[in-house]
């Protein structure tokens, strides 16, 4: 390393980093040296990027060089890498050296492209410098427009554009913004002078202000920042852009970032890219204006080109929310010219990335600009539709269609709708647009914190705003459903809720909303807290009262897509079911079979419980023989009606497997009820609920060590399993039971419990005196560590592994389900966790577990069927993981079955490339 | 297989086994087919097995073939293999096919050998039928002497033997052996029948019966087994040895056997061999005689024979303890001749087998013959002595004397003993023989059954018994010591209890003991179970009251044998240390360092709960530190005091790790204290104790997780480790801190946590105005399966890891150390589990993860320094697998220390052969 660089690396040293095993000692020069090119130039004659480097330019920034590339109407500019991001934060939150120089030097390209001067008085080049990601987060970055005005550059503004309302306009625009989102001055500051100016002026809206109330305006900005910042405005437009730059980088790990990132699992990103670009404006007049669209209608997937502008105005004010825009079809009676060509650069958007594009536009005294476009963001109805129709369309093939679709959004089609049968008596107070499908019943909340606050105690609410702002995503994640007074159909609810899939209703006009008081009017009539609304996203209809719903079909493009994807996916997908009613829902969403019959619910029913509880406050084992007796007779029951739903296909029996004391009562009153029932003593009761505590009942005495120590319970359920078995076979029903030893951790404890399940299997046989084989497979889970790495060994006694991986998450990292809550959120927020490792499988980690249970299991016992069951079963991602690691099958709860067979064939499809 | 074979298959079908996946079907076939040779002769003319053949021919049929073998005077006789015991048991029970015919063809041979005949009435050969397996485990096991008498041949062998008294003396023991051993008939039946012969004569001894009278003996016991059995005692002999076999097989899963390999922790075992064997006679008269002897004192370890016999008497009297025996020396004044080739013959076996020998002897009508040999057993205090020795005496080297000391047992020679200062005000009341070493001090329990239930209760007992039996063995584990009224240095109380190295007395003849009443008189005084006693099995003193202890020191062989563990060894050696007079102990007993100082100990002393409990309870980031700046200087003074102590050896010291609600109290009355003592309502308190209480706080927020959420409490204990560290040097002391983060999961969570430890040090660093280079290690647990999963990318941000074997057995085999105790019990019993995984590591699945983590952190950091902290640590047979794993040092308590040295000396030892 050269001399000249170890001065950081001191510096780094004093403020206390660096000091010890050096691991810091110079980062930040070795960054910079890795980091090579940091800008990437788009213009008509140069363009450095392309579509593909998203990663590195943002989404944002890899498109605008690619549309530049085909040649569209993309005003020029320049992209910082995401990586100069990470650069930044990993020096201590220091630009890179020499970021600067390469900045200046497109800041010259970009002044012979445009023909204009950064800083100049004249003639003034100015800038909008954004963020983007590579992945896209909507409204949640800062953004600062007009970058590059000066006192005497927007007097030479004024001159340039004949417009000195326009110029001072977008200076005092520049100096709100910059104080805020730069410097960190609140919004409210300037606010409160600008209501000083209206009042001065007896002026309703900003517009009525005349220009030299702007002029004016400005001045009282200035003196703002400089009280603020403790400085004046800089009038260094450099110095303006390094700023800029750097706010953009922190916005990065601002908390609504985080918690939109927490709430969309994103992360292992760079950082954010920054795209500096030169400004075209829509508010130069009534021949400019600005709007946003769709290709195709990102809530239903209609191919309809689906957008809304607003004439005289800047890019912010439709996302916004604040003034409700027009229809982009409108756009044809004001500007035919502009419409036309936006139509057409619609067309070749389409083709040219064969999906569905949103795209910001400007248009500057009639001339159309191109700010954006990228891959839509749309409902999981939207995402069928769409898929389906394009390959009707020829644009895109099957197996493309189905690994566009994001798995998890089916969520969203197999969400109950409400009754159509009920519609005709429901009461409509409201319409509004119908900005994200489906049905949501709940009590009006009137802020995000609101929501927050009355979601986590388990009510169910309807966030009711006038217009949502990124500060409100977690109010609307928690929320049922969202209903906005103005914003239209790409406003920020829309946008966020449509990217969920959550119920959205926007811009419903008539709603007049006193947030102060807890309420809404409508038509006359008042909705406070108290009153349950339901909304259907599909519709825009708001509806008093509480509507029911009917649960979803698969028919249509879903079924379509579900028919591809079974033919590509070759891992199977069975269900989690414990009841005949969810056997058959899981047999109607096409599972292959039951991947996990869990028999303890099967105990709680009517009188089965005081069977129960008598068994477990037995003192010798023929009493407790005698209390399981009583309960063989629902058990066979049970499974005679689950084996009848699965006509033949497998089913996976668990045995028993929580711990006893959770069968007894723990509050004074329902044990003396059950003393009562019993006819035992209370004190008899209390003390063997006392003995049955455990410090930690997750690694207590459950699974299969109840069998080892009660063998009586293992036998009454083998019995029970080999009754039905025998009575389906006798009434011509077919069967294939698979008995789970649950919790194994060594080959002896399978062993031996294998031995007794035979041995009971046998003698039913031989009470019944039934002669022909029957077809039981005996398996066990793996959801012990210990069971994963002596799979080899457990094999050798197991017809089939099925990993437990809500236990073997547990163990595997040494976290409790039920305790995580205390430090989840910050392990997530401090991305010390990328994903709360319960909802999807942790790869890294607990994956390896799976993977050498596999592997070893097989390498033991070349024919073992091998599956997964528990939550992950229907992750999308976990399902690509169980298909790499060559499963057999996921299981999962019958509703999200239909996820898994997308997110099977998805994986197949993507390990073939 | 040929069809001949099929029908046991269909037999086993029939009991509902081998249906399914036909994993029984022909089993007893195959086990035959693959046993071989079942059946081992050994006599003058013919001899088939060795002393290399233990896990064959069990230790006592083994030896007895190559005492034959070296010439030595063994009764002829033959030994079936521990396989044939599997094959029984895995044929369910039954006999291996073939195997009495085989029986058959030796008994000719001993027929031809011995000139007898067995079954002859006239000249009838008899035998014995003894269990060996491969592992002593003395009295533990059914023997049936005598067998191959009838009621012919018992009037045959008064012809024979010319005494009548004599041969149906043999025949009663006979019946009442076999009565009481094979057949299951309580001994109490014969011996009421004998009480009324006794009384017909008007005997008070047994051998105050006439021979009329023994003969009328054999009738009554004769019906006594008809009566219960059902039918006749077998005149048929054939029938006899069979079922007698089939006894000894039994015999191994009998209840107090498996007590017994469970304590001892004997598994893997095949079973038990069987040894038949032609008799030999003590009891043929007063020129008859049967004895047992030690070649040297097994309780010093001194080198002189030592031994017990008993004139006219069969071998069972001596070891039952019922009369007391001669001392072995007095042998040469009886019988000169005999006595001088005893003497020979022990000189011959020590150098045969280069080890002290134990064996038993019997002089029939003056000639003598060798009836067992093995390795004795011996306490810590002679293994020690007898190994040094050996070396002097050079028939051994160093190495083989460290690999012949049980590790585990050098546990005695680190138990305190009598202070001898106090010894002159002691009150000897009695003195019996010092049968094994130790000083107990504890209240008389009189039975072995009440000595388990006080001593679960968690009283220390000193079982106070006429003698013991095999029956007693539990009781005589959990007491602090055991004391018998007679019985020699060789009677089962002696033997056991020198085993297990626990305190023991014999024969203390003054004590008479009445267990009816709960206590004992000894020279007029008497005790009940309310006195405490101490007992000194060095001396062999029962002293009144409780004599103090002190501590015990490596001196003298102990030192030596230290000496030369150190020269072999590889692995290093640390303490778990919490406070300076721990960390000076570990030091004195060679610890090269502290491998785990725990802090949260630091945290309950005195006054410091109290700000410990402001922490917990305080509600701002404020609170919380000002709460923990009271803590600083105390956790700072401690650390100062350990390094001292330590003198530069390396400190490994663990942040906080317990949950934080085990800070709080948890009964009201304490609650109340503490709100008066913090000024806070009651409310508050119990409302913080209920926000933190979890369900599975094992699995919950502790560890690193609290450093996560409560930063402040890292930076605290970092603090004062840093600014003892800075005290200790600028003091001139030697201090090598490292810093040890619980609980680690992911990469990501040590990274961050280590880089706020390198903040905090360089903080202190500058406010201390601390210039030179500090040299603290940040290392890492390995305790969550997870950690050792991901070990590679961990050793990224880790000086050092040391494996939580603790914790890490808690979650990968999901067992709550709180809550085992409800199923370990049956999981030992059934050998689901070899030993508690908690005792010992359990190398085939915890193991693998340390292997793991070990071979992955290193490929990440060829340097990473590795070792174990936990109880494992020391744990023989787990420190011999963390030396083949290749870390570098295991810690364990300070009294484990020595064992840990020896036992790495001997695992560096065994891996070279």
């Amino acid at each position: 390393m050269p001399s000249g660089t170890k001065s950081p690396s001191k510096k780094a040293g004093s403020n206390g980093k660096a000091d010890l095993n050096g691991s810091l000692n110079g980062y930040a020069d070795a960054m910079k040296s890795k980091l090579g090119k940091s800008v990437y130039y788009f213009g008509k004659n140069k363009t450095e990027g392309n579509a593909r480097m998203k990663l590195v330019l943002g989404g944002k920034g890899a498109n605008l060089a690619d549309m530049t590339s085909i040649g569209l109407p993309v005003p020029p500019g320049f992209t910082i890498t995401t990586d100069t991001c990470a650069a930044y934060y990993k020096a201590g939150k220091r630009l890179p050296h020499g970021l600067m120089n390469e900045v200046q030097k497109n800041i010259a390209q970009l002044e012979k492209d445009t023909g204009k001067k950064f800083g100049d008085a004249a003639n003034p080049l100015l800038l909008s410098v954004r963020s983007g990601a590579a992945v896209s987060m909507p409204g949640m970055m800062d953004t600062i427009l007009n970058l590059g005005l000066t006192d005497a550059a927007a007097e030479g503004l004024a001159v340039a554009t004949g417009s000195r309302r326009f110029a001072f306009d977008a200076y005092r625009r520049l100096i709100n913004m910059f104080g805020d989102v730069v410097m960190g001055v609140d919004h409210e500051h300037f606010e409160k002078e600008f209501d000083k100016i209206k009042l001065r002026y007896n002026a309703k809206l900003d517009t009525d202000v005349p220009t030299e109330g702007i002029v004016q305006l400005c001045e009282a900005y200035k003196a703002v920042y400089r009280r603020y910042v403790g400085e004046d405005f800089p009038q260094n437009t450099f110095k303006q852009l390094e700023l800029a730059i750097e706010a953009v980088f922190k916005s990065w790990h601002s908390e609504r970032a985080i918690v939109y990132r927490r709430i969309n699992s994103i992360s292992g990103l760079n950082g954010t890219a920054v795209t500096v670009q030169s400004m075209v404006f829509g508010n130069m007049g009534d021949d400019s204006g600005t709007g946003v669209a769709f290709t195709r209608n990102p809530s239903t997937g209609d191919n309809i080109f689906y957008g809304e502008f607003l004439i005289n105005a800047q890019g912010e004010d439709v996302v916004a929310g604040i003034r409700t825009p027009k229809p982009v079809a409108e756009m044809s009676k004001w500007n035919k010219k502009a419409y036309d060509q936006l139509i057409k650069i619609k067309n070749t958007l389409e083709k040219h990335y064969k999906e569905m594009q949103d795209i910001e536009f400007t248009i500057e005294r009639g001339t159309l600009y191109m700010l954006q476009t990228r891959n839509g963001k749309r409902t999981g109805f939207a995402a069928v539709k769409i898929a389906c129709d394009m390959v009707g369309e020829k644009l895109i093939d099957e197996k493309t269609a189905l690994v566009r679709i994001p798995a998890g959004d089916l969520t969203q089609l197999l969400l109950p709708s409400f009754d159509p049968s009920k519609r005709k008596s429901a009461t409509v107070i409201a319409k509004g647009l119908p900005a994200s499908p489906g049905a949501a019943v709940g009590k009006p909340a009137f802020t995000a914190d609101e929501a927050v606050k009355r979601a986590r105690a388990g009510e169910k609410v309807i966030l009711v705003r006038k217009e949502t702002s990124p500060e409100d995503v977690e109010g609307m994640h928690l929320a049922a459903g969202i209903l906005t007074s103005t914003g239209g159909m790409t406003s920020h609810a829309a946008v966020v809720a449509r990217g969920w899939g959550k119920c959205c209703i926007a811009g419903a006009g008539e709603i007049h909303i006193d947030a102060g008081k807890g309420q809404f009017t409508v038509r006359g009539k008042t909705f406070g807290r108290d009153h349950v609304i339901s909304i259907d996203g599909s519709t825009g209809e708001v509806i008093e009262g509480e509507l029911p719903t009917v649960e979803a079909k698969l028919s249509g493009d879903f079924a379509k897509i579900m028919r591809w994807a079974d033919k590509y996916r070759t891992l199977g997908v069975r269900t989690n079911a414990d009841t005949p009613a969810d056997a058959q829902r899981g047999r109607d969403f096409g599972a292959a079979g039951i991947g996990l019959c869990r028999t303890e619910h099967m105990f709680f029913e009517g009188d089965r419980i005081k069977s129960m509880r008598k068994m477990i406050l037995a003192e010798t084992k023929e009493a407790r023989e005698k209390a399981l007796n009583e309960l063989l007779p629902y058990q066979r029951d049970d499974f005679v009606g689950i084996f009848t739903a699965m006509k033949g296909l497998p089913v996976t029996i668990r045995l028993i497997d929580p711990p006893l004391h959770e069968f007894l009562p723990h509050d004074d009153k329902s044990q003396q009820e059950m003393a009562r029932a019993l006819n035992l003593s209370i004190e008899k009761i209390k003390q063997r609920v006392s003995q049955l505590h455990e410090m930690n009942p997750m690694l207590g005495h459950r699974g299969c060590r109840l069998c080892v120590t009660y063998p009586e319970i293992l036998k009454m359920q083998v019995t029970a399993i080999t009754e039905a078995t025998i009575e389906c076979l006798m009434g011509k029903i077919k069967v294939s039971p698979e008995i789970m030893i649950p919790l194994v951790g060594t080959k002896r404890e399978l062993a031996v419990l294998r031995e007794e399940v035979e041995k009971t299997i046998a003698e039913v046989k031989l009470a019944q005196d039934y002669k022909p084989r029957l077809d039981i497979k005996i398996g066990t889970m793996i959801e012990v560590p210990r069971a994963a790495l002596t799979a080899d060994e457990i094999a050798q006694n197991a017809d089939f592994f099925s990993f437990g991986t809500n236990d073997l998450t547990q163990m595997t990292f040494g976290f409790s389900r039920d305790d995580i809550n205390s430090f989840l959120p910050d392990y997530l927020n401090r991305e010390l966790l990328p994903v709360d490792p319960f909802q999807s499988l942790d790869q890294g980690g607990v994956g390896q577990l799976v993977r050498m249970g596999t592997e070893k299991g097989r390498a033991t016992r070349p024919d073992l069927k091998v599956g997964i069951c528990g939550e992950h079963g229907g992750d999308p991602s976990s399902v690509h993981f169980c298909h790499k690691v060559g499963l057999d099958y996921v299981s999962c709860s019958p509703f999200r079955v239909p996820i898994a067979r997308l997110a099977a064939a998805q994986a197949a499809i993507m390990a073939a490339k």
